[in-house]
């Protein structure tokens, strides 16, 4: 392989074949493409782009740079669900117990919070004692016990994408779509599923702030699914509002026992059961997403997707008195209220803006090092599409810090829109990318 | 300075200011900046472009980033020449003691060969003796002493650019021309001249290898030039055909002292004088360019321009023995023939393929480390328009090794290409780029 004619041939917007694509990756996992070759590469790949095969390879070449579990010796189709992120989106901690609880097996690897936006890692790890670090054998005992389980990413599964998201997150090449597509799909395709849903974040609290953009990646990422022969469906869902109410780790949880309790806000159960439903029909458990969806109710309502949760986290090792207690977990020492300072229609709100707020609370990191504070956050007490008075509370900010809760009462009021009518109701779900139900996105 | 940022933007393809450009190769420069972010930034400006402002952000950039003489105490109108590279092309040796005999300073600071192209200072150095690393005080001196004055690149000028080119090598961006025009002027105008003439070759023996790549490319040197305020003046000429008979570095010696005696090959004798006379009417010495190459021509009839060469030469250390009787230098042990095998007009040559086989006899250096052979090259017997007859020789390989020699026969032949009319007779100057005499590029 000549490194330097591939850049060349890129640079210059030609199609690489598969095999070169993959020698490429390969090379640069094994530290024989320096990182500044790579970031030329990268960079001409991100202007130039790639067609559906290169992007294909890139992905493949991705997901063989490492382990790919193999988990045909557990009965049943294993499905996943992936979120592109965004604030107060919780959905996986209620999604992966119900479908459970409806016969699928669940197998699912996540990721931390990153920037403005929270990681189911971070929300699982406010649970006293939930181990999220078991090894692949332990992995596949909980699941085939359990018929779930949630850990983080481990080192042998696609090592390239860990060095190829960190050489991008400094060269200016993060926000690429066959990039991206090829980090995601590497690293769900590697934990042995059989088939994936996956929930892309659409506005101003997602890493895709138009439809367009989040449809294409959507796109990009059913493509990929469909040729690497599983099953894939994808939502195209509105972040331009955080997720419910709460925003944080423990308070995240919280917010799931009360859906997964058959309660909680109208928007976190709706498309916790849309993508849970898909999840059981994808699973084979349903004849259509909609049985599904009734069927992941009917989970709800019986109480078996709550009991499957608790299980769960026994099984990984938390002290669950919490889950069973929730008004026993420890409180926030500082509590603050965002108050409206006039009359009127919440509009809008920025709601990367909130994210924001919720780390510099202690609910993210700013730096790799930083320490996740568990009852730090952000209750919010009005939205957008709720009318308020002058003086009536918007947030309770959470922290462990006076100092650092005061600091960020004005960024949170200031995300707030208001306007004199009200707005017109957006819906929750924009779209869906679907090879099976509708038309094929590769043709 | 945010050096993520300008990334991104030169990737969506906006303008920088000019600080931008100048923080970020002072950043780089200062080591303050990675090889893998400069490498995603030079690729992102490949493919984008700069306008006209930016590309000279980044020769002022390049400038600045080392010393750049001062030479306002040395009487005269400082001017030099620089050639973009070709097979054959001593011109240097030539048209710098015609324009100081004719009382323009000439103080030129020369490269070694690069690829199949041959270099000025390999060529001196085959001069028993001579020292083209005089240090800067030297330099003035034998300047002001001797009207001109040939050196190597020093530590202290244009480092930028050093750094950028080895980068550029293997990123596959070397071949992008506000880069080269950036590294090429930087260097120049670091030299302390106050006019340059420019030579730009065009051919299948140069670096760009078509009329509209080289005339971009001079247009670019030329709106430098003049937007630094030296008077600049480029030349599209032909390298489709080597220059003159010799290629190598003593026979180039040697063939450059036969054209200062008033002999030598008629395309090196022309060529010579027009871009000596455009020094001369630069310099102030002539109303016109061709008052400048009758000035020319008579410091060659006369003498002069021999003597100046002779006297420069002693006074950067040379045994002159050489230059009065080139007789007595030692031969190519090995010399081989290559004849033609049919009767026919030589239509074509490959000049890249001939400047290659130089370089294989030991003319250049394959691999940095490689010395240089002085003897070692090609004398043509035959060049393209001419007719010849079957056996009868076509070049003359020297070498010093007779297996090195032999291997390079049937390239050379090949290199050849035949027809049985006489080609259309090509122009030696292609074109004329100049803000003073014709129209201003920058317009």
């Amino acid at each position: 392989m000549n490194v330097l004619s591939l850049i060349r041939r890129k640079r210059d917007g030609e199609t690489l074949s598969g095999d070169e694509i993959r020698a490429l990756v390969a090379a640069y996992t094994r530290d024989e493409v320096p990182d500044y070759q790579m970031a030329a590469f990268l960079m001409a790949g991100f202007i130039r782009g790639f067609v559906d095969a290169e992007a294909f390879a890139l992905y493949e070449a991705m997901l063989h740079s490492g382990e790919v579990l193999d988990l045909r010796d557990i009965p049943g189709i294993k499905v996943d669900k992936h979120s592109t992120g965004g604030v107060g989106d919780k959905l996986s901690l209620i999604l992966a117990p119900v479908a459970a609880a409806c016969g699928v097996p669940v197998p699912m690897i996540s990721g931390r919070g990153l920037g403005h936006s929270g990681g189911t890692l971070d929300k699982l790890e406010s649970i006293p004692g939930f181990n999220v670090n078991l090894d692949l054998d332990r992995y596949r005992r909980v699941l085939a016990e359990h018929r779930m389980v949630l850990i983080g990413q481990t080192e042998t599964i696609a090592p390239a994408d860990k060095r190829l998201y960190a050489l991008r997150d400094v060269t200016a090449t993060v926000e690429c779509i066959p990039y991206i597509a090829a980090s995601i799909m590497s690293k769900k395709m590697a934990e042995g599923i059989d088939a994936l849903v996956l929930d892309v974040k659409v506005g101003n609290g997602a890493f895709m702030r138009t439809e367009a953009d989040a449809r294409r990646l959507a796109e990009r990422l059913v493509a990929i699914g469909t040729a690497a022969g599983k099953p894939t469906i994808a939502y195209l869902t509105d972040m331009d509002t955080p997720l419910g109410h709460a925003i944080g780790n423990w308070i995240e949880v919280e917010e799931s026992l009360a859906v997964l309790a058959g309660g909680g806000p109208a928007d976190v159960r709706e498309l916790s059961l849309l993508l849970a439903g898909t999840m059981i029909y994808l699973g084979g458990q349903a004849e259509s997403v909609e049985a599904g969806i009734a069927l992941g109710a009917r989970a709800i309502e019986d109480g078996s997707a709550l009991q499957a949760f608790i299980g769960l986290a026994a099984a990984q090792d938390a002290d669950i008195t919490c889950l069973l207690h929730p008004e026993r977990y420890p409180q926030a020492p500082h509590q603050l209220v965002v108050a409206a300072d006039r009359d009127g229609w919440i509009t809008g709100m920025d709601t990367f803006a909130i994210g924001m707020a919720a780390v510099e609370l202690g609910a993210g990191r700013l730096r790799k090092e930083d320490r996740i504070d568990p009852v730090a956050g952000i209750r919010l007490q009005a939205k957008t599409g709720d009318h308020v008075k002058a003086g009536q509370p918007l947030a309770v900010l959470l922290g462990s810090d006076a100092e650092r809760t005061r600091a960020q009462v004005g960024a949170v009021a200031a995300a707030y829109r208001f306007g004199d009518r009200a707005p017109e109701p957006k819906p929750l779900v924009l779209g869906r990318i679907d090879p099976i139900l509708g038309g094929n996105p590769l043709e």
